[in-house]
């Protein structure tokens, strides 16, 4: 094998392990986001007083898996002591944002956090208490990327959820938004994420 | 002066210019982070099938200002061609999201995103279109901030909208959400935030 053609190996390799998958593959992106975001902005209908009825956002941690092994489905670690919570205990339907601005991605390819190049999606569904063969997997998907979790007071009555993903919207080029379904998005195999670009 | 009481003054003084406010000043701390934060969450009631009456949570760029001159109003950028702004040509309420975990605050202190030390906030109230007059300050504070903004597509009619917010949410510090109502919040006088941390 000549030196040019190791070169061109060496030159194509790393997108295998950290490059976002191509556009046209949109549920391969939505799970590369999914499992690179350590938070996500959940947006609830309010139950409190003087927003009621309306939209609520507000910030979680959220995992889909231990490093490099993301599942695509996204896990929190609540307590019923918090507001957007308290509106899931009325009504679990939910939506989670996640962009690729929270990471170093768009600052370094100088893409606006609303441009669709600094991609994002955004998952709809309900977020529900997992069960208990469930929450091992729970645990260590979340405490491994929020090792702080571990000393959060215990007497907050912490519990682990997940979204039931109904559907998946992407924001990955220009175009217009477009969707994934549950079954599309579960069986794309994401690329490994083993680096970081955070 | 002694050579100590410059370095005292030393010590001091950079924290007039970039440090959060103190957490028990929740008005001024709600001001800091809505300038510091070049983009939010926002969450909006869906018109769109399947999810048509769930929350729904999009990503958004905003500026309330140049930089050093934040006003507290977070603008936007928007068309009638995206999904989140259909939502609210039919109902224009709306949450808006913005955390320190979008700078490297958090990261740096090894807050998790969640913890309320990671300082975050929620505006509520209504996304309009901005009148003639306001649309020049808000174009300056959008486009001083998100220079890609002025090559956006321009058959896409793009206009300026602010929040016209309602109540403002605060979480800076154990002991639960803080509101802030909007007389406190325009009232405050936010430290200045000439230095970056970013």
């Amino acid at each position: 094998m000549g030196l040019s053609r190791i070169g061109v190996i060496f030159f194509l390799l790393p997108c295998a392990f950290y490059c976002i998958p191509p556009h046209d593959e949109a549920a391969k992106v939505a799970r590369f986001v999914a499992h690179k975001c350590d938070w996500a902005s959940m947006s609830t209908i309010s139950t409190h007083d003087p927003v009621k009825g309306q939209p609520f956002a507000n910030v979680f941690s959220v995992s889909d898996g231990p490093k490099g092994k993301g599942t695509g489905v996204p896990y929190m670690y609540l307590t019923a002591m918090e507001i957007s919570v308290q509106d899931l205990q009325v009504n679990p339907t939910a939506s989670l944002a996640m962009s690729l601005a929270q990471t170093k991605y768009c600052k370094k390819h100088s893409y606006d956090p609303q441009s669709p190049l600094c991609v994002h999606i955004i998952l709809s569904g309900s977020v529900v208490k997992v069960n208990d063969t469930e929450a091992s997997f729970a645990k260590q998907s979340l405490f491994s990327r929020h090792p702080e979790m571990v000393d959060w007071p215990s007497d907050h009555g912490w519990f682990f959820a997940k979204m039931n993903i109904t559907q998946v919207w992407v924001l990955d080029y220009f175009g217009g938004i477009k969707t994934v379904t549950p079954e599309q998005y579960f069986s794309a195999e994401p690329f490994s994420t083993t680096t970081d670009f955070e």
